[in-house]
């Protein structure tokens, strides 16, 4: 009874009580949503002699010799650090790295079950980027890649540009770039249902965050040049004297009319407005003053900067949220599990910017020629998506000069559906 | 063909090759010997509200109002860090911290198939003790204890008590602790078969690296006061002018005569000869010079200081080695899953020396009425032992006063047979 009540939807207060304190009871039975299995036989001493001493001696001699080979003897390269400091945890702020501990274990579990990637909370007891960066540049030798997660900004860009540096796998803020790329996907569908193409748009991104500004930064990356950033203080310009570093680099190429003012005065005849900020940030009539055709994705969670059904009363065209209960979820599952698998099944130094881009294509063109309002983005099950985004990520990284261990896009798909147990 | 010979007992070249051989090829058809599964559903929308956001929230809320609750609503209390850097590995010696990841991921498989603990190999890229330290104490909210695994001599003391002193979880170094309990336990025995009690024993120990320096405290924490510690120089005395600290402090309550000299001048007369250390150490004729009803532990991998033929035939009352195709195999296998498992079903601060002695006499009571020059310590797969550990050292840890979750050992030993799935 109570499962199908908040399936329907987490609407109410009540349903949103009763399904905290099943989490909660849950997680206490759980105690610890994760196991760490062994693959291999250890059952007989033959076995023993095998998986470790004696026998482990000769790939430890081997890698001794080629430390590349680390990736060929281990399960190192099918291995992500899921890194946090506990800065910036979901909607509840700065809690802390052990308080970040079950929602890394949840990454975790999604990892393997849609993406076949061994995944292990790690959790740092500092906030400091330099201590964070040294953490985990002298985990390397564990793991074949790093999915920084929660991190608040600005430290987030410091710490993901030195790990870049430092790290010879890929280092991967899911809050920036996993969101980014599902922002983008849902974007360019939504150009096809409103007639428009993306360079073409007028867009305002609210929240100059992590998420904020990798949004933004990929929207410039594909061809955007109208993009007003807003944060708290309203457009970010260079007419503000309040700007972090970060923020103002990004001033230096959004805003191009150079417009001052609040978030209304931002969106004021503009074509899509994409929200990564609080519960109601936007009204009604804040909807009403874009351009025709408008394009909301309100994104705040759990409760979005406005509701679908305001912002389509509103004159909005096409509406995305980041909740399971309406249409057109924008959820990073659809990203990071695919782009991590494709990314190591080549071995790739890094993910980059074209690997991103192909991501995002590659969710776009399943959705394909079914796209409608209701329709911009698959969904988070659907067991497509977990190999066309592998595959396409893959191909980018072999043609893009970073892949290790190059592997043809449909070998990478192939390998993904079997790794996940789904028919080919 | 291959298999059966090679469980008869690795002592030819050919099967030691063969050996190898079959390891490399099986570890590059794993490529990884470990599995980081979900316990929990993710299969649905539903799943993912729990187990992931919106849920999940609410379990990150109490540990960020109470950090001990980390313990409660997660799997960090059963999460043990397999630490190294690679500075001492198997009898590989520095082959860094890639090259120990087999090791470390062969450990974890043992650590879940008799401990039922999820083991992660955290593998640093350091040998510096302050950055192996400060490392290792930053992962403390992803971990309930933390195993130090193949880091040399001497600053495997150092890494070792600083961790102690700066993290509020047990810390355990295997290769001292796990190899001086299992010592101890056969030391036990092996004075039931000569009828000596081992306060009164002459004890010769050959090895001053971390198991050595280990077995020496630990004999002497349990009443021994003739102990002779030799290194590759003869005996450690208070004549030695090329000490480290340790050996130093270690000379201040070992060699209580004074005696100077090489191994085979230590030997002369004793009850009891330890080796961990080389090969052909220990000759016939050293054996000879000990006093009646010697033992001889010679427990160097894989070739033992003296082969157990030569040793009872020079007079040896009770021999034994590492090795698993003789009788008396001294394997830390087991001790640690149970040490761990006893540790963390109480959830005790650290484990104590109560715990590690408590550890040792299950093994030895387990053997029990059994005892024989041929059987003085369980086989590693006698499936008794985890639970007969485990609840000893919890009984240990609740009567020393450092289990915070204090239970009794009837209910450790229950638990830990459910954990592993063995009948109780």
């Amino acid at each position: 009874m109570k499962r199908s009540y908040i399936i329907c939807g987490v609407t109410g207060e009540d349903s949103k009580k009763s399904l905290q304190e099943e989490a909660l009871r849950l997680h206490e039975r759980w105690r610890g949503k994760l196991s760490i299995e062994s693959k291999v036989p250890v059952a007989n001493v033959y076995d023993l002699s095998i998986a470790y001493t004696p026998g482990v001696a000769e790939p430890c001699r081997h890698i001794a010799r080629d430390p590349s080979l680390v990736d060929v003897y281990t399960g190192r390269w099918n291995t992500v650090a899921i890194v946090t400091d506990g800065s910036a945890v979901l909607g509840l702020g700065n809690i802390g790295a052990r308080a970040a501990l079950p929602v890394m274990e949840g990454k975790s579990a999604l990892f393997k079950a849609f993406g076949a990637v061994d995944a292990f909370p790690v959790c740092i007891d500092t906030q400091d980027p330099g201590e964070i960066v040294r953490t985990v540049t002298l985990l390397e030798p564990s793991f074949g890649g790093i999915n920084l997660e929660d991190i608040a900004a600005p430290a987030c860009f410091e710490v993901e540009s030195r790990l870049i540096e430092d790290c010879d796998i890929p280092v991967f803020h899911d809050d920036q770039h996993g969101t980014a790329v599902v922002v983008l996907a849902a974007a360019l569908s939504a150009c096809r249902v409103t007639g428009r193409s993306l360079d073409e748009l007028k867009i305002v991104i609210n929240g100059a965050g992590a998420a904020g500004i990798a949004i933004a930064r990929m929207f410039y990356h594909v061809g955007a040049r109208e993009i007003i950033l807003c944060d708290t203080s309203g457009i970010v310009g260079a007419h503000r004297d309040d700007l972090t570093p970060v923020k103002r680099e990004v001033a230096g190429w959004t805003n191009p009319a150079g417009r001052r003012g609040d978030l209304a005065e931002a969106m004021r005849g503009t074509n899509m407005f994409v929200g990564v900020s609080v519960k109601d940030a936007v009204s009604r009539e804040m909807v009403a003053s874009m351009d025709e055709g408008a394009v909301v994705f309100a994104m705040a969670n759990p409760d979005p900067e406005i509701m679908p059904a305001d912002a389509l009363a509103a004159g909005a065209a096409v509406v995305a949220t980041g909740r399971s209960d309406f249409p057109n979820q924008v959820n990073n599952v659809l990203g990071f599990p695919g782009i991590f698998r494709g990314a190591l099944d080549v071995r790739a130094r890094v993910i980059n910017r074209e690997m991103k881009v192909a991501a995002a294509r590659a969710l776009t063109d399943l959705v394909g020629g079914n796209v409608s309002p209701d329709y911009i983005i698959p969904r988070p099950f659907d067991p497509a998506v977990p190999a066309a985004v592998s595959a396409a990520v893959a191909d980018a990284a072999v043609s893009s000069g970073v892949a290790r261990e190059p592997r043809g896009p449909e070998e990478v798909a192939a390998r993904t559906r079997a790794m996940l147990g789904l028919a080919g």
